[in-house]
């Protein structure tokens, strides 16, 4: 079925147009000590007074997954899944986190609800050493109904400049390595909940049930990152969050490059294989919604993917890069023969 | 008429439990870069290998503002309410803006529309000489309507920790200069939109609407902020946001001291003195509620008064510091005689 997520209410189409118009009236002024464009995973600006060293920041919310936490009334999860999310997307540029901040919007303010958010928001900023430094609790009647909420946070790391990766130093022949993703993480979910009806949030599905399988909670990369960087010429990394492995890879690799995966290398989680039969989603649409399994990539030398696995349980090699002609497609992904 | 803003839908008192069940859940760990506490107007962090300096964060939305901004369909403005006050808050912790990101949510995105909305924002950074580092733009069916949306956004500034303000220094005596609000700002809107009904926006109300009235932006105090620190020795400072001088204006004091201001000072712009009559609010309330006229307030020695008005058209002494026993009000503003 083609167009799935387009029938479900979410138009990537009018999402990429936007970043577009983002583009044309933030163009006519940048910042000096601006570096990286609108549009990236995160944000990069140069340290006042220092010059070995930039601030990165970058703002993301937990999506209509919030829609299925409200509905299971389970609170003390999307924090983390937020957090997460943003430690994974400043980790693209090799950032260690060092704050937190969120925003926290409801219809009617249930301060025993908003404690529970607001501590799996303090929890995941423990685990990754972050601060949680602030934030914003918003009670708006008439913007959101009294038991609908949203959740979106801002992060701030801090990066070494020679230390970010380089696309440009990817060719041909590297190996792109693959960590476990454990769900949808953090996109899907307006298909996601197009496809699962919340009637069946209670019913068994595997040794779960459909609602905590959806709900299973985006995990933080920033360990198994720096186990393998430590060990491993890392030359470029994606987060694999909405537009798939097809539009998150693409920014990791030079233009003449091309990044082949290979399905038989990992496994679908069957929360997704299940999608994929719901919906009857074709291998492109699939690829480009989902995460299918595949939650962040790092490119790295041939030299060194034996101790980049050895480094981080989990971890595996999910394809290679290959040499790309004009007009042929950025990203490939052959299925696994069924 | 008491209770005005509750009956409207916004509850006070579980916004301050909420932030007292925030404190519970955070307790057990604070980053020791962490400086400061969670609820105040922002949080500061250690810049990590720098002894001298901290950076400064502070998330913000703009309320139910958004809605009389979307019943209008004037997308342009609202940006520039986000990043004045985000810039208002840091700033009284003496912070010069580094960088802004905006988190964007809407019911069914239309790219134009987001991009007013966009160019609003990059418009107040440039203005305040902030860069827009990102955002996020999520679309979100089922959790906004299709004609309404949110935005929120986070700001980070940076601040040599030797100029940071410092309440304790604040004595009897001490002056205390309001620079002047220009509407509501960025809060009471829900009292508002249940004060003044939709129907009303076009009306005429004075030399300009209703409507207009309402969507006054907030101001950036960035400049005027620091031709007063320029001349005088600024000992705290408060942004008059949700809760009013009365709520606000004691962080800024300490605990034997209290802020006395006289409304005779300074003009109740016409909106505020209209939502006054329609909703019959008691002075308390008026003053918990809406900024009644001061959007920001710095607190000076008397020997510093002339230099700072002589700094910044507008400004004016509105009360002085007097001194504070046990049991008595922090604030006390005393009425115009009418």
């Amino acid at each position: 079925m083609k167009d799935a997520y387009a029938r479900a209410g979410v138009d990537i189409t009018a999402g990429n147009l936007a970043v577009q118009r983002y583009r044309d009236v933030t163009s006519a002024w940048t910042h000096p000590d601006q570096l990286g464009t609108l549009g990236g995973f995160s944000g990069l600006f140069r340290l006042p007074g220092d010059g070995k060293r930039a601030l990165v920041g970058s703002t993301d919310g937990v999506g209509t997954k919030i829609l299925i936490a409200a509905a299971m009334r389970r609170y003390d999860t999307v924090g983390a899944d937020l957090v997460n999310h943003c430690v994974n997307d400043i980790l693209v540029t090799g950032a260690d986190p060092l704050f937190f901040l969120d925003y926290l919007a409801v219809g009617k303010l249930d301060p025993e609800v908003a404690a529970l958010v607001v501590s799996g928001v303090h929890r995941a900023c423990r685990e990754n050493g972050c601060a949680l430094l602030g934030g914003e609790t918003a009670e708006m009647p008439g913007v959101y109904r009294p038991d609908h909420f949203d959740l979106a946070g801002t992060i701030v790391g801090i990066v070494d400049l020679d230390a970010v990766p380089d696309p440009n130093r990817v060719e041909p022949g590297d190996a792109i390595i693959g960590l476990p993703a454990v769900g949808l993480h953090t996109n899907g979910y307006t298909l996601a909940r197009a496809l699962i009806p919340e009637d069946d949030y209670d019913a068994p599905f595997g040794a779960t049930t459909y609602g905590d399988a959806l709900l299973a909670p985006h995990p933080s990369y920033l360990a198994p990152v720096r186990a393998i960087r430590a060990v491993a010429d890392v030359k470029a990394m994606a987060h694999i969050t909405g537009g798939g492995l097809l539009e998150n890879v693409p920014r990791t690799l030079p233009e003449h490059a091309a990044a082949v995966f290979e399905q038989t290398r990992w496994e679908v989680p069957p929360v997704m294989a299940e999608l994929v039969r719901r919906g009857a989603l074709d291998h492109e649409e699939s690829y480009r919604t989902l995460n299918m399994g595949v939650g962040y990539t790092l490119i790295v030398p041939v030299a060194g993917v034996t101790a980049a696995l050895a480094a981080t349980p989990g971890a595996r090699v999910v394809g290679f890069v290959q040499p790309r002609r004009d007009g042929e497609p950025r990203v490939v992904v052959h299925p696994a023969r069924t």
